[in-house]
């Protein structure tokens, strides 16, 4: 019997599904559109019917599979009460019992549950990527945002209402950037694909760098992939926002450290392919400003997960992680 | 049977040791002197004596009373291993495997551990003071340093060495004022008793404040129950001490929830006794600092602990945590 999950990653354009065997591979995967009208009795019909067909896909060809259940990645998602709240890129308003709907349409699976897209690429880390056997880590992903996922004893850090681990939206520069969410100097707004624009723009300002590549992109061309195609060329100021963001993150990540001490911190998301321009700066970094008792012991790590279908895996990993309750 | 536990605290001059029954009264107390020799066999043998003399204070008078076991809060105090690993105040040097030596002078007891003393006042916190039937809590200590204790679903946040939970040594102003462990604009420098002196006399200089009672003191001499006692009197200096520590506090408590989000945090020590002074810029704070999501759930509450014998009752829960392992 070959043991499989149903991920579902729920963006604010776009509904990923797929099916995820239990090394992480996705066997197969299909997306449908994350509707704008907000009717969500209506989406959740038009999901379940893609998951099924999915499902088909994969069962009527190989009787020997069994699917284990469903895990939803969500914005917002909230783990303890399986609900989406208050998401503001999505159009479904309120408080939405996401979990229970999809309960009601596959009574089979005893496995269904949501929590954030950070939360479950931890989970995926965990169960099929670079954190198998730790017990104790964080991931940072670094994407138009910063997510974060905290796992302590082998279990998701979730608090007391669901919603911890926003290392994103920690203090970094006190009265700094704006962010998002309407805070001020928020990790997020120095550390992110978006926050390297920022500072990049900021670079060129302070030197009038009229000789950079990057002096030829307006603000919403340019993208972290250019920086980093710019600094593989070079380009100075491309290195420095590398080595600033590097500087930032291993502030965030000591402060991170302080509060759980993780094993290993793992970085997940487009800006990492950077390499060692992100990690070199941002590991000494964190050293610099941790706390001698937790020197040389914490190690920045890359993802393993494999970039593209990462939130489906992550979504998937939710079920068996379900299971163990069960055991 | 009245079930009661015992609770050493080490601190750099003085051991102070409790008999403390079920509700967290301390019954007893005695105090020996933390040797400056460096010889831990001496005082292991010393400290076991007092706390025999002590148990038999209480145990001979009334033989209706059962001793549990032995909880010791201490600096650098490592939970898993029951060491304390280069504890800077104290004479001991390196790694000193102290919950097996006081094992071996007590073998009628399976509960004996060491944590530090913040993560005791957390679990004191939760066994007898203001966290009981909480399980996501955090607990800030100010004192001349602040430390902190972070509760996880009922248990305390070890994290992958047993020194997790030292927010005092976040930083809140980057290269702000130096730290006591090397470190730059740690929440400690500006936060404990010692930041609020620090602070006062940065007021007094930017604003020439002879008039300030504050200003007759010198840096040795002011206390922090001199700035609450100034501020009591209304003076300009010492109240915006307690507003900018209030501030700060606020930043540095906003970034714990973003992390673990936690039901209430606790704080602990004298500032604390200024109440709103400090309490109220600490609340208007934080919200302010706090995504959305956070903002509104999180109580600030003052410690529950009596204040002299607080490291002791703290030292003492830990043998009731350790026996539900046995439960």
């Amino acid at each position: 019997m070959k043991k499989v999950a149903i991920g579902v990653d729920i963006g604010g354009t776009n509904t990923a599904i797929g099916v995820v065997d239990a090394e992480g591979n996705v066997l197969v995967k299909d997306n449908i559109v994350t509707p704008s009208h907000g009717d969500i009795n209506k989406y959740i019909t038009e999901l379940a019917d893609a998951i099924k067909e999915l499902r088909n896909s994969v069962t009527l060809m190989n009787p020997e599979v069994e699917v284990l259940g469903i895990g939803v990645g969500a914005p917002n998602g909230n783990y303890y009460n399986g609900t989406i709240e208050y998401a503001p890129n999505l159009s479904f308003k309120g408080i939405v019992p996401f979990a229970q709907l999809l309960s009601e349409k596959f009574p089979e699976y005893k496995a269904i549950a949501l929590t954030n897209d950070a939360n479950a690429a931890a989970l995926g880390e965990m169960i099929y990527g670079g954190a198998k056997g730790m017990k104790h880590f964080v991931i940072y992903t670094l994407g138009t945002g910063v997510g974060s996922g905290i796992v302590v004893d082998g279990n998701l850090l979730y608090g007391h209402d669901g919603f911890a681990g926003e290392c994103g939206h920690t203090t970094l520069i006190p009265g700094g950037r704006l962010c998002g969410c309407g805070g001020r100097g928020h990790v997020e707004t120095y550390c992110s694909a978006t926050g390297m624009k920022r500072t990049a723009f900021e670079l060129l300002a302070r030197d009038n760098a009229t000789q950079s590549v990057l002096a030829d992109k307006s603000f919403n061309e340019l993208s972290s992939k250019m920086i980093f195609d710019a600094a593989e060329k070079g380009d100075a100021v491309a290195l420095e926002v590398f080595e600033q963001t590097g500087k930032w993150l291993g502030q965030a990540m000591a402060d991170t450290v302080a509060h759980t001490s993780p094993e290993a911190i793992f970085l997940f998301g487009g800006p990492t392919a950077a390499g060692e321009y992100l990690f070199k700066p941002a590991r000494e970094s964190m050293e610099k400003h941790l706390l001698p008792v937790y020197k040389n012991k914490v190690k920045i790590l890359p993802s393993q997960l494999k970039f593209g279908d990462a939130a489906i895996i992550g979504a998937s990993a939710l079920v068996h992680k379900e299971l163990e309750k069960y055991d």
